[in-house]
C-alpha cells in the first residue's frame, strides 16, 4: 500500500468530520436539540440492519449500509436540504461538485466506489437505493410522530402533504413500513378512518 | 413478518436515539464541542470502509462495520468509559446489563446477533474484532494529534502513556496504521528519534 494512498484516505476521514456540524431540521427524540447529519447517518445504517427484512426485493444489506453511511457526505459542502421548505434550484449542482471534491480526496478506486454508490442512491432505481431512500424518509417521519409533530408543526405541514412527501418513497422501498407509518400519520392528524390500528 | 416483531424493532430504534446524547471526552476536529457516541460510531464505520486494506488478516468488512455501528450502544445505560481517567470496576457489569436490556428489546434472533457481535468486539479475539478495536483507538488518537493534544493535554497524559494505551491495540489490528500513528505521536511529543518521518 503506497504511503500517499494512506495519507489521502486520512485526509478524507478528517474532512468528513465536518458532517457532525451539519444541522438537520429534525430534532432528537427527546427534543433536546436538532439532529446532525453524521449521527443521522449512523441511525439510518442501524435502521437498515434492523429493518432489512422489510425491504422490497432481496437487497444486499451491506450496500444499503454503505449507501446510508455516505449518502449525506456531500452536505459538508452543500448543506442539508430540508423536506419541507423552499427547494434550491442549484442544490443538485452543489451536491455534484461536493461529491467530486470530497470523494476526490480518496485514491481513485475508492473515489469511484463512493461516487458510484452516492449516484446510485440519488438515482433511486436499484432495490438497494429504493430501500435506503425509504429509510431516509421513514426515520424523520418517526421522529415527527414521536415529538408531537416536529418539523410538521414548525412548518405547518398538512396531512395530505405528509402523505405526498413521504408516502411514495417509503411505499416503494418498504411497503410494510409505509402501512405502519400511514397509520401513525393518520392518528397524528386525527384522520378517523384510518386510526383504528396499531401504533 | 409478525406485527409484534416490527414494533419491537421500532422500540429498539427509538431507544438507541439516546446514544446521540452520550458525550465522549474527544472533541470534534474543529474543537467546537465534544463528540457524541452516535456520530463517533458513524465515523468509525467510515474508517472501517476506507481503511479496510490495512487490517491484519482478511477481515469480513461487513461484520467490522456492524460491530462498530453497535459497539457503543451499551453506553445508553452505562455511559462512556474514557481511555484516560479512573477506571470503574463495575463498568463491565453495567455494560453487560445494558446489552441484555437494550438488545433484549429486539426479537430473539436479532437480539442474539447483536449480543454476539458486541461480545465478539469486547473479547477482541477474532480478526474482525481486533481491527474494529484498532480503529476505535486510532480515531481518538488522530483527533488528539490534530487538535493540539486534545484529551492528552486535558489529562496530562505523557508520551509513554500514549504508547502504552493505544499502541498494542492498534498494532495488533492494523500495524501500518500504528506505524503512522507512532510517528504522529512522537512528533506531537517532540520525541526526536522518531520524527524524521511523514506525518
Amino acid at each position: 500500500m503506497h504511503i500517499d494512498d494512506l495519507s489521502r484516505r486520512i485526509d478524507f476521514l478528517r474532512e468528513i468530520d465536518r458532517l457532525k456540524s451539519v444541522i438537520r431540521q429534525s430534532p432528537l427524540l427527546d427534543a433536546s436539540r436538532k439532529e446532525n447529519s453524521a449521527e443521522h447517518s449512523w441511525h439510518l445504517a442501524m435502521y437498515a440492519l434492523v429493518l432489512a427484512d422489510y425491504a422490497t426485493g432481496a437487497v444486499d444489506i451491506t450496500r444499503v449500509m454503505k449507501m446510508l453511511l455516505i449518502h449525506d457526505i456531500v452536505e459538508v459542502d452543500a448543506g442539508d436540504m430540508p423536506i419541507h421548505g423552499a427547494s434550491n434550484a442549484n442544490q443538485m449542482d452543489l451536491e455534484q461538485q461536493a461529491a467530486a471534491r470530497i470523494f476526490g480526496l480518496l485514491p481513485d478506486a475508492a473515489n469511484r466506489e463512493f461516487s458510484q454508490l452516492w449516484r446510485e442512491f440519488e438515482a433511486a432505481e436499484s432495490d438497494e437505493a429504493q430501500f435506503a431512500k425509504a429509510l431516509d424518509r421513514f426515520q424523520p417521519l418517526l421522529v415527527n410522530v414521536f415529538t408531537q409533530g416536529g418539523t410538521w408543526s414548525e412548518n405547518h405541514v398538512r396531512y395530505e402533504q405528509v402523505l405526498e412527501r413521504y408516502g411514495p418513497t417509503i411505499q416503494r422501498g418498504a411497503p410494510v413500513l409505509w402501512e405502519l407509518a400511514h397509520r401513525w400519520v393518520a392518528s397524528h392528524f386525527s384522520v378517523v378512518d384510518v386510526t383504528n390500528a396499531v401504533t
